[in-house]
Order: C-alpha cells, then structure tokens, then sequence
C-alpha cells in the first residue's frame, strides 16, 4: 500500500492493532471483563495470584493448579543478591521506575539464555518477573526511603500483604493485606492501552518477555499513562479541607483546569472499577479513623458532577480518583503509586505478550506521512551558510 | 469509534501512525533520504557525528557549529566508573543486548529527574546515550570477550574509529576507521521500523527519553528485527567455499528455506545501502587480502538472482547482506552485530522521541478484537471441575 494511500489515525484512534481473547473493557456499559469474567467478581471474590493464573492459562485453575501455582509464585519472591546490591547502589535521586527498568532488564539472566530467545519461549516461565516486581518496588522503599534491612518475604501472605509486609518489616492487618491483593487484581490488565501496546509491539519481534516488559515500564512512566492517582492526592493535599473543595472548584473551572481521575477516555459511564476501590477507601477510613481524605474526595466528586450536570457533560470518577487515597492509607508513599501500578499490571503484560508471540502473526510496522523537506543535494562544511 | 467499525489491519501494515520529517525511504525506487539527503552523498561525504548533528537539529551543522558539536559528543566518551562496574559484573551468559538495556535505563540518573521526566525536556541535551552506547558496547567485549581492561577513548578519532579502538586497544587503520564511521551512518535511521515505532509509543506518553531507548532497544533484539546480519554470517560458514554454493542453493530453494540478507520489505527495487556496504567489503577483502566473504557472498547472489528471475521474482541483497562481513573483517565478533546496530540507530530513535514529544500530540492507543469467552460468572475453586 502505498503511503498516500494508508488510513491516518492520530495516536492509532480507533484502529485495531490485533485480535485478542484477555480482556474486554466495554465502555458503553462501563464493564470491564478479564477473560470473560467481570472485574467486581474477580476483586472481591478472587485474588492477585489466581488472576496471574487466569490471564496467563486462559482459564481459572483447579485446586491442585491452584495450590501448586501459590507454592511456584511464593517460591520467587526472595531477591537474589546480585539484584539487592543493584537495588542498594542504584542512585538514590532515580525514580524507582527506572530502578524497575533497569532490573527486569537484569533479571533476564535469571533464565537460559538460549530458552528466552526463541521462538518458543514460554513466556509462563518468566513468572519470576511478575512476583519480583513487587518485592523490588518494596525493598526499593525500604533501602532508599526508609534506609532500612531488607525484609525476607513471608510463604504465608497473600501476593499483596507480602508487598506491604515486605515494605514495612511488620505484618500487615487482615484486611489491609485483603485490600491492597484487590488493588492488585483491578490494575492487573485493561486491554491495549499504551504500556501493554509498547509490550505488544516489542514481542512482536520475537524479543524475549524481559525486554518486552522492560519497554512496558518505560512506557507506564509517561506523565501520560500512570501517575493521575499521584496528581489526585496533589490535589486534595491542595486542597487540605472538604470545606475548601467549592472555592478550589470555581477556580479550577474557570481556569479550565484537568481534574485528575475524573473522566476515562475507554468509559463513557462510571469506571466499574471505581466502585469497588471507593469501598476500599471507606473501610480503610473507618477502621483506621482517618476520613480526610474521602471527605475530600466525595466532595470534589459531588461539586464537579453537579457543575458538569449543568453543562450537560456528566464526567464520572475512574480507578485513579481513590486509589492514591487508598495507597496512602496503607502507608505506601506518593512516589510508588506508579511502580505499584506497574507490579499489577505486568501480569497483563506478560499475557499479552504471550498471546502475541503465539497468536500475532506480524511484526508491527506502521508507515508514516512524511512532510519533510524534499531531496537536496548534500553541501560540504565549507560551503554551508 | 465502536471496535466494529475499526480498521483492522495485521501489523498495521499500510496504516499511518504519524507525520515525521526525519526520513524518507522510497521503496519504489530504491531511496533512502534522512532529512532530504541522499543515503549515498551522507555515507560518502558525512559522518556519524553530522549525521546525529542533522537528525536532532534537522539541518547539516555549520563550520562552528560542528566544531562544538564533535566537542560536545566526544566529551562524553568515557564512561563513568559505575557504568564499568555495572559492565564488569552482568552476568557472563547474558546477552549485550540485555546488558545496553539495563545501562540506557541506568544512564538516565546522570540528568536531574526533573529535568528530563518534564514534558518540555530536551531530548538534545540526553545526548551522551548516543556517545555511551558505542563505549558500552565497545567495553562490554574487552571485559567479557577479550577479558582485557577497559581501554579510555581518543578524542582524535572519529565516532566510529574510537569505537574499534575501544574495542581493540589498538589504533585502527584510517581505512577502518572511515569503514566504521560509516557503516554508523547508514543504519543511522529508517524510519517507523519496530525499534522506532517502540520508541515513538513511548514517547506518546511523554515518558523519558532514556526509557524511550530503552525500550527501543528490547524491540531490536527481536529476531525479526535485528540480527539478520548475524544469519548472513551463518550462512556463509555453513556453505564454507565460493563452489559450495550451488548445491547449498538448489538445497535451500527446495527446502523453501528463507536467503538471508535477500528481498527488504519497503524496498521493491535493491536497497540503497547495499551498494555503499558492498563496496566497503570490497575494499576490505583487498587491504586485508581476504576475499573468501566476499567470494561467496557474491556467488549467493549471483546464484539466487538467476534462480528467482527464472521464476519472475527479481530479488536483491539488503544492507544486512553485506554488513555481517564487513564487521568481522573489521575483528567485531558475531554476538555484538545486533548491539553496532543500536549503535547507529540509537541517533535516529533519538530524533524520533524528539520529534513525538515536541510534535506528535496524541498518544498511541489502538483498539483490539476482542475475540475471547463471552461474559461468564465467576466460580468458586472449589466447584471447579
């Protein structure tokens, strides 16, 4: 086809990229599906190990599948020393996600060089990447924030309360550790969005899982991507008081400000994810006695619906409007919310890059409209103006 | 746009992901212009430096400008201790392509965070990731390969010829050195390749350069991507004489097995590059006085051509062709041709994050085919058959 020819598309809007059978967000109804099953089922009633399990077999596990998987997955979760002392002399200015990059790219090494490479790698062997991702963002934190010894995982935690233990040297509260494994399911997978796209792309030149998801956190990282939980808690620390949400309002609009975690491009009503984490929010507030932050957060929702309302433009909450607020009441710092975001969602990465090594039959190539200038003559040094 | 109404195209082939001003390949005629400039008038005029100059600043540097431009690049030769120790102790079974990864993402802490991670960085001012990566490469082979010291760069040479020195702790001949340079020029760039298109996805969401890189380079090391000139290489050793041809080639044809380094995807007519390359392995076999590469590689295209215009299907050598040969004449071994080629093309990924960042106002978010279970209730494991 020649250039002139081809279907432009800014950003790839509604262009398909590829057939896929992990997960389908329907937008109109505001539900989101991994591997047919409905997200709010899966947060309450499964768990961030199951959910590995279902988006990588294509299928839930039996108890035995199951058993064996938790035993395979815990068995990883212990840092090599080679990556601690990574870790450890990393400088201590880099953001934690370009520590992540840096040592998925390391932990590569891990498996057989000659196994990773091929065509036929299997992917679901690189398993160790998704677990240590969350002992890295957590022994990160504890040797650079908190200047504390690195804690050896617990056998007995679920996926998430092995995080916050792991970051905190204490164990966490039963419900803490059930709320943070949940967060970890809702972020696990939402469909082709950039990161999971960017992986998509590298596996579709036959590069290994490691490269693929090291390219998926260099994308994450984009102020574009991950990160509008940070700037929700920006705001409500902006903010400081639920009786400040009306004046901040007012300015916000009249100035055209973004208000962060309202609105999803995918969803044309409420993010059902939000819903969920919302409960989250409130149980955290009740049982630790700290309801600031979803005062704050329920009133900026309620003043900015009714003011969109009178514009006839209703804009809904998404996952990111509560979610900072929940991090930060598991005592989990501003600067990990996306490396958290990133420990979720790998297990959705590596589905996809699963599925595109055994299913995408094409390197990704797109062509593009070049407005260049047109074929001059090269000048030497001398003779340039 | 409802999925159902999307384009679908495998691979996005023939969809326009983005306007660009960096480069034209013209497959119908056997073109290749980076900003307008013939590929031929750069590889016999220019060099890697003003390539890089031309790519990021989209004009050919003036005398001064050049003269601060080496000056500027050559600085940043040398590589910091860190970056040493972290070459020194990667694992020896890891692949250089794994190790560039982990180092791009590592170099990133030499620039304030603020700085890059902000939507108005200047990707211009990350150049020391074009200079680095030649000095990466060039010591990861004398501490793994050679098991020699680290050799400190010449400011006197070229881009190219400091490379090989580096490499070899010895002064190439200019010769080489020329050859090296602009072999670096001639996979300088090539448009919205994979790597690119990676790098470019990563940009959209206004991530960093360095992860931008990154995240490119996983994309390169892709069997279909790079490593062409590699299989070349094998090729040539499998068939061994310049008279083994011809029953290797009646053998391969009947086995359907793939000619590698024939035929190029954009290019209909024969790859620009080729001819410039095959004239440098001529000029090598000559000095060197070893034409048994060039013998055979000659009798392989000779023989292929005469067999596909039998059947109507002319098909031409590509730059990959050629390269694989010219690199082990210049002593560069097998496993670092696919990490040279990131060398080179690290300017043109650099251009191209530059120019979505500044230009490209959308970020890459294509929609897929969901074709996967319908909506099913979620099962309890312990009624699962």
């Amino acid at each position: 086809m020649s250039l002139e020819s081809g279907t432009y598309s800014k950003g790839l809007e509604g262009i398909i990229a590829d057939e896929t059978t992990i997960c389908r967000v329907d937008g109109p109804h505001g539900k989101l599906f991994y591997r047919g099953y409905p997200i709010d089922d899966l947060a309450r009633h499964s768990d961030f190990e199951e959910i590995t399990y279902l988006l990588l077999y294509e299928k839930l596990p039996t108890a035995a599948e199951l058993e064996e998987w938790r035993t395979r997955m815990r068995a990883s979760r212990d840092i090599p020393i080679e990556v601690q002392i990574m870790i450890r002399t990393f400088p201590a200015d880099a953001h934690p996600m370009q520590l992540l990059q840096s040592v998925i790219a390391y932990l590569s090494v891990y498996i057989k060089h000659t196994i990773q490479h091929s065509v036929h790698c299997n992917c679901r062997d690189t398993l160790h990447q998704i677990v240590q991702m969350a002992s890295v963002v957590a022994t990160s934190f504890r040797f650079r924030t908190a200047k504390a010894p690195y804690v050896s995982p617990r056998m007995d935690l679920s996926h998430g309360g092995n995080f916050l233990y792991m970051m905190r040297g204490t164990e966490p509260q039963d419900y803490e550790a059930r709320i943070m494994d949940s967060c970890l399911v809702l972020h696990a997978e939402h469909e082709f969005n950039a990161s999971t796209f960017t992986a998509r792309v590298v596996a579709s030149t036959m590069s290994t899982c490691y490269c693929s998801i090291a390219a998926a956190i260099g994308a994450l990282f984009g102020q574009l991507h991950g990160g509008a939980n940070e700037r929700v808690l920006d705001m409500v620390e902006e903010i400081g008081t639920k009786e400040g949400v009306g004046a901040w309002m007012d300015k916000a609009i009249a100035e055209k400000r973004k208000v962060p975690g309202m609105g999803h491009r995918e969803y044309k009503v409420r993010d059902p994810r939000s819903y969920v984490i919302e409960e989250y929010l409130k149980e955290l507030s009740e049982k630790k006695g700290d309801g600031r932050y979803y005062g704050i957060l329920k009133e900026i929702e309620k003043q900015f619906r009714e003011r969109m309302e009178e514009k006839g433009k209703p804009v809904y909450p998404n996952v990111d409007f509560y979610s900072g607020a929940v991090y930060s009441l598991l005592g989990i710092p501003k600067i990990l919310f996306t490396p958290v975001f990133a420990m979720a969602r790998v297990a959705g990465w590596l589905a996809h890059v699963l599925e595109q090594r055994e299913h995408g039959n094409r390197i990704y190539r797109p062509e593009s409209l070049y407005k260049g200038p047109e074929e001059r003559p090269y000048v030497p040094v001398q003779r340039r103006a």
